[in-house]
């Protein structure tokens, strides 16, 4: 998720130096949508998010599986990682079916039937096939496209692919998730980045859920982090992108 | 460089049914020009060779390891072949240099020294990386991309990958090399596709090029090919992209 140059290069400085087996999925969606402009094709976001059409379909396998993927691939090799880059549909590691009609809130409180386009709900992960690249010695670099095993490729959230390739691993590796984004980490006051909830656990997130205290882009999030927790990953940090090691941030248990 | 759709599924299709361990490696040049010229970059061309400025490289990137890439992954994957797309860049697969400024014959007869900007020549192939993949049951699909080890992704011809691929495999394998273009093959008159060569040798190529009769693009074609056949490649045959089973078109021996 993080798209200036500067950040990149930290944020891969950091993860060069992670210890240990890695897997490091990314995102390009603001990218996505400046480079959509660029080519006079407008984003459509509902709730948040983004509509796929034909047309942005084509936008993001570029700017996700070719500019994004690839400057990370070659960003880690620079660094000596063995970086291989991914989408779903290489080597079939990530099956998806396209997203069917669906009954969203909207910001003015009603709800509307909403179909997203091009984009993917994860059916299953090839856990085999990545964890054959990790023995071997390679770090999966996995951008957020899917596909559908009859030849499209479809629009998949990075959140929800970080945490299906963590459950995915979760039968051969004690598997730390970490989602990084532009917070360090679940903030009690959105507008106060000291205010950082070290720990959380389900019933407490759901508490501030429903208090509105966590809402918006986190909720999704959260929702991924317990799915992966009780699919067997061990632990899962959201934390800022500048701390990838997960010393800082919110841990989920 | 097949780019429109039905021409791409029937060369899929084809490329599905062949038999044996196989490697893909496709271009992308006039969707890479279309693309450039919707986001209001200009591609320059010296010699029948594009210069790849910043803008551009960005564009190829995305282009061939995105768009043309992942629809060719994702097209095979649909016919049951295990297709993983890669790029020279990913687990360091190829390796290449920025190419130095270079002597160009121009249009008018004149010398000039050419910087071609972000365009690698290659200097090595990971063969090992390609064999385990080809071994596990996968199929490289490979893009026109190479990297330089040091965080830069190049611009590298797709013949001259093509090439430098099967020199790779050709310590592993008996390799066939197979360049598939808009022509069937070789030809005596550049304006009848009946006049394909059906063989040729490294001498007759020379007097051919000397008499005209083989100029512009196939000539880095046919100097890739002998390339490959001095180091040990079995088999080169350029024929048309409907043909890649390599039946018809020009055998160079």
């Amino acid at each position: 998720m993080v798209e200036n140059a500067a950040s990149l290069a930290l944020l891969l400085e950091q993860f060069a130096s992670l210890e240990g087996r890695k897997v490091l999925v990314h995102g390009g969606g603001r990218l996505a949508t400046s480079m959509a402009a660029r080519l006079g094709i407008e984003s459509q976001m509902v709730g948040g998010r983004r509509i796929t059409d034909a047309e942005m379909l084509r936008v993001v396998t570029m700017v996700y599986g070719g500019l994004v993927n690839k400057s990370i691939v070659a960003g880690l090799q620079a660094k000596g990682v063995k970086a291989i880059g991914l989408t779903g549909a290489d080597g079939d590691v990530i099956r998806s079916h396209k997203r069917p009609l669906k009954r969203v809130k909207m910001d003015d409180g009603t709800e509307q039937m909403v179909d997203f386009g091009f984009v993917g709900d994860v059916d299953k992960v090839d856990a085999q096939l990545l964890v054959g690249l990790i023995e071997g010695g390679s770090v999966p670099v996995v951008a957020p496209l899917t596909h559908d095993g009859e030849g499209h490729i479809l629009n998949t959230n990075a959140d929800t692919i970080a945490s299906s390739v963590a459950c995915a691993l979760a039968g051969h590796y004690e598997v730390t998730l970490t989602f990084c984004f532009e917070k360090p980490g679940v903030l009690r006051d959105a507008d106060d980045d000291g205010s950082v909830i070290p720990s959380i656990d389900e019933q407490l997130a759901r508490q501030f859920i429903s208090e509105g205290i966590i809402s918006g882009g986190m909720i999704p999030k959260i929702e991924n982090a317990f799915n992966a927790l009780h699919q067997g990953v061990c632990r899962v940090v959201i934390t800022h992108s500048d701390n990838i090691d997960g010393t800082r941030g919110t841990t989920i248990s």
